[in-house]
């Protein structure tokens, strides 16, 4: 079949709006019709060839909702109809990793979803004879897309797609983070490193849960006013005080029970873990950094109880949990509508990385 | 009164055995007759003038087991005949810290025990009419010592003295890590780094609570027997193998669920942290590294599921499980005995510090 997609052809240029060629689902694979796609700082990132691994030509998008069209021979989990998140970490329920119980860092295709591929190796993308890669497994970019069946989640049939593909991400890695990672208690003190959308997420997910004290901490004042949107308590600007992580242990009365970072800077990654409560402070690590950069602390910080961590997809079993998000949308526990600040069709979908890279936006989502 | 104690009159000095005099115990104090004490690390560090918080003169020593000889007025946990620990982590059960469920760090009293002064912030030690500081809330190197009631454990009075004072430090150190810290179930993969004293009582506590590869790892081929002896399952040289993180995570089959560093070195921990199985393993810090010394890694470590954290005296809280330690001892559930390679009475205190700084003790104990 033909299907519509943006292509990133190779790094730093404009994706462009073709027509691809898609193969059907083979065993094991269902066809998506992706109705919706936010557009993540990960896209750019892969986009500006900052990423060491990036594959050119593919098919970004890894934050979608749709509907299954079609499903492969053997696949039993979903059917024609049902509405799904494609899912960029995948739930195989039978590998190492899910048998754990102790992660959600699914292996089952990570091999070939790292090299653009679906398992069996190969891809379902082409265009004038050439393969296109798929990106994260997911592929979002395109409004038909391919994806193995142990990397969709259903979705109750009347969440929005517009709003729901944003649980795709960005929602679940910030509520996520909270509430599996974390496992925040009501009453916690906790601070939140960057106000921008994962950092958002993290604030309403702490609300959720019931922590006490939300602080967010943030070098852009115009973020107090989201971050408060959200069910933050306390804002703090660092510029404004002269030592943070001294600021942030007197306003928490000896640490914070949780921080969390959400800017990706290996400095404030170390002040994150540095303004927990001895004892007992967890510092969660959300944020991507740059390849070559490494975080450092005194060991005494862990020997005095403070613990480092980190997190992926907010800890989230993609079919398990990625619904339950969405039922707390629906059921008005989180919000997701005003973070979705721009809402364009794919024609426009460059638009949305410029809105991206000038910080304009909280989420754009493109609709197909 | 007056009695016997090997007082560090300054740094980088043998320890003098005379005669101090010794207030009896004020309110909620007990005074108590050391019947042993063990020879740490920790004393030797303050000793050699390399804790530039080291007070002097001092008697030092915070590894002990005696006899309740006295009580002060209100005193109700502990009565004159009983056999206690001293101990360097009190346990309050009444502070922030104790009330938190969350960690073993009592606060009560850690500003005055940091100075070498008892709660009231006085010194019940004096020598020839000058002050002479407690050390680490214990000073377990005089026959008689005062302690803060909550400062002691009450243990079993058929536990041998010579052996239960291990457990006012090494041995809840390391086992409590195991049990208290990592909280390791049966069937892990766990990876001991270093071992020392510290190192076979995790080795120890590991095979105690039934953990499947028990791997040690150290730069002396001669610990490997030592090592064997306490249920080490698998030996490692570094110096040995091209990188002894990839080797250890082919070993344990993608790495350990739960490495132990007890060697203070910062590049072991580091080492220790990446020896974790992605998605789940976790690294305790036990050693204590270098005041100026950080650990570092790449934050993407700590993101894709690894949990870096450290263990201070095991976890363990000192009124509640130090005794339960005993009690393993006693049941034979973990060894003691041939780890105290060495006896000696006080006058050669200092012989079991040049002992431990050849590394031909495991653990030296003087008696009274």
């Amino acid at each position: 079949m033909k299907t519509r997609a943006a292509v990133a052809f190779e790094a730093k240029r404009p994706l462009e709006i073709v027509e691809v060629d898609l193969e059907g689902p083979r065993a094991g694979e269902v066809l998506v019709e992706i109705k919706a796609t936010g557009i993540c700082h990960t896209d750019a990132y892969t986009l500006d060839g900052l990423d060491s691994e990036g594959i050119f030509p593919s098919i970004l998008g890894h934050e979608g909702a749709g509907v299954v069209v079609e499903v492969g021979p053997g696949v039993t989990s979903v059917a024609v109809g049902d509405h799904v998140i494609p899912l960029y970490t995948p739930e195989c329920r039978q590998c190492k990793s899910c048998l754990s119980r102790k992660t959600n860092l699914c292996t089952a295709i990570r091999a070939t979803q790292g090299k653009g591929l679906m398992p069996d190796g190969t891809s379902r993308f082409s265009y004038k004879g050439q393969a296109i890669a798929h990106y994260m497994g997911c592929s979002t970019f395109s409004n038909f897309t391919v994806l193995p069946e142990i990397a969709v989640a259903k979705i109750r049939k009347d969440a929005p797609f517009d709003k729901a593909c944003y649980v795709g991400c960005g929602v679940t890695t910030g509520v996520g983070a909270v509430v599996n990672t974390a496992k925040v208690e009501p009453g916690a003190n906790c601070v939140v490193f960057g106000l921008g959308g994962i950092g958002l997420n993290v604030i309403q997910g702490l609300k959720m849960v019931g922590a006490d004290m939300i602080v967010g901490v943030d070098i852009n004042p115009s973020k107090e006013e989201w971050g408060r949107r959200f069910g933050m308590t306390h804002f703090v600007n660092p510029t404004d005080v002269p030592d943070v992580v001294a600021h942030l242990v007197e306003m928490t009365g000896g640490g914070a029970d949780y921080t969390f970072d959400c800017t990706g800077n290996t400095v404030v990654m170390r002040q994150a873990l540095e303004a927990c409560h001895r004892g007992w402070g967890e510092s969660v690590i959300i944020g991507v950094a740059e390849a070559s950069k490494e975080i450092a602390t005194r060991p005494f910080q862990l020997v005095t109880g403070r613990v480092w961590r980190g997190s992926a997809f907010g800890g989230a079993r993609g079919r398990t949990d990625t619904p339950k998000v969405v039922d707390w949308y629906m059921d008005g526990k989180i919000e997701i509508d005003p973070m979705i600040t721009h809402t364009l069709p794919l024609e426009r979908i460059n638009e949305a990385f410029d809105l991206m890279h000038a910080g304009e936006s909280i989420r754009s989502v493109v609709v197909f």
